[in-house]
């Protein structure tokens, strides 16, 4: 890769932070630790999880995106957000001027985040790939929050609307830290979808979730999309909930949390000027012989399948 | 991506390791720090930095290739290996088995040098990309090495011989603690080549560094390929170190030392088991107006031209 390409990136994500002691321009990053760090690495790539010829695509969204789906991860764990490393593969027909609106519009989002991009790699690739690794930290491993640990009893609630999308989505750093604070006993990031997140919640607790379809807080823009309005029949809005249970990239969180801390969580969730949380469902003991799982119900009480998909390890 | 490829990988990934809290299969990895974390990103990417086609392409070298890249460059820092974050894109035509060869080949790596794989990720892709986060770890800031720092007057060591680009190379872990132990000024890793490795540390120290291609430790494949032989004729013998001098994936390290460090560090070297050291030239400070560079010169001390090339960043 052209030696120029780096020097206009580094140039671009140099900024003061007191805790990082060796900067882009070395063998490695250097940062001052907190005792306890949490990694997580999510990659995208051009015509497997966006295009450039959608009519929306920008690079600066796409930068914007993939480091917010890294910190997404952190969020979820109930961590401080630190730094991040982006490994870009870039082909001949994105060019210098696109890779560096891209890191501009990840450092976007770092610098509302309180992130530093701290190094990374640029390699040639025929398509073009990012993969961000996000860093935080905690005190201590009590302050964090994992997918285990729902409890029969529990309730299920998510921040925010599901199925919207947005070409800017916001990880919930400081939600997912006031969620950990307020006592939750499990969390995940909805990355991939409730349909798929929520089971993982239900297989690392050993437990049956059960969420109400008619309960989710639809996104506007879907609700639209779907064509759906006021008055709605039933069948629409069970309709409108199945998609919004099924699409990734909400990057909302979802959690159990046990009924007497309803409006702790709730009043920690209003502190960290989040967005309100709604309840969707219940977490239920296996019965003999039951495998973890999330139960999806209409308002009638009978079951829906869904189907998700996973690729995260 | 299938679901049974990520749980097949975190199977044969999964290792006991005291430090590690939280493994794959959760939102992100959680681990337990030493005071400064040191970061390194480095991607390798189909048809551009290997072809699965070459006569000796395996997947399992892949594999200790991607991690040994990427902790070559904790070992230029003289930290404490600590975890690695795999990355990868994976096409059609390579498969759920050559993923798994692949990450048993990094692992046969990680074991060898007390580094637990923590996490990642796996995407589709039109062509095989790996990308290795690695990290690494210090008490404090002193133990550790910058490219910075080289002295005029300064001796100029590398470990190893250049030039062999073994399919299997190590990543020189605790030479580079045992260099940073000994007081060496500043260090980098032959990632790229001598030729582009050795002229970061003149720039980032601000001085000129004077090589002498005649002392080059030459590997014995190299010479063998070059039809070098005892008795070699002399420009046959320059012509094999300017290849050394260009080659990059080495993986040795390149460090300036002041001379009365000479006997320190060549003990250190050989206290941490590591190849031996060659002294291969000298630091010297600049003239008025004068650029810092790297000098390569010949026996009779005439200057050679050599181009190297950068894409790390």
């Amino acid at each position: 890769m052209e030696l120029s390409l780096i020097e206009s990136l580094a140039a671009r994500l140099r900024r003061p932070d007191p805790r990082l002691l060796v900067g882009i321009g070395d063998d490695a990053a250097v940062v001052r630790s907190l005792p306890v760090c949490v990694t997580s690495v999510d990659a995208v790539v051009e015509n497997v999880h966006f295009r450039l010829d959608h009519p929306s695509f920008t690079f600066a969204d796409l930068g914007w995106r993939a480091l917010a789906a890294a910190l997404s991860d952190i969020a979820a764990m109930g961590a401080l957000p630190g730094e991040a490393y982006f490994a870009l593969g870039i082909p001949g027909h994105v060019g210098e001027r696109n890779a560096l609106a891209l890191m501009e519009g990840a450092e976007q989002l770092a610098r509302h985040t309180g992130v530093t991009i701290a190094g990374g790699d640029v390699v040639s690739a025929p398509v073009l790939f990012a993969s961000v690794t996000a860093v935080g930290w905690a005190h201590s491993p009590e302050e964090l929050l994992t997918r285990a640990g729902a409890q029969p009893g529990d309730l299920v609630g998510v921040t925010g609307r599901l199925g919207a999308r947005p070409p800017r989505p916001w990880p919930r750093l400081a939600q997912g830290r006031a969620l950990a604070g307020a006592g939750v006993h499990a969390m995940i990031d909805l990355s991939d979808g409730l349909a798929t997140d929520a089971s993982h919640l239900a297989r690392a607790g050993g437990v049956r979730l059960h969420v109400e379809l008619s309960q989710l807080p639809l996104a506007e823009g879907l609700a639209e999309e779907a064509g759906l309005a006021e008055g709605v029949a039933k069948e629409e809005r069970l309709a409108g909930a199945c998609v919004a249970a099924r699409a990734g990239e909400d990057y909302e969180l979802c959690f159990c949390a046990s009924a007497d801390a309803r409006e702790r969580v709730e009043r920690a969730l209003h502190d960290a000027s989040g967005p309100p949380v709604t309840w969707i469902g219940r977490v239920e003991a296996l019965a003999d012989g039951e495998s973890p799982a999330t139960v999806f119900s209409d308002e009638r009480g009978e079951p829906v399948e869904l189907h998700g998909y996973e690729h995260r390890w």
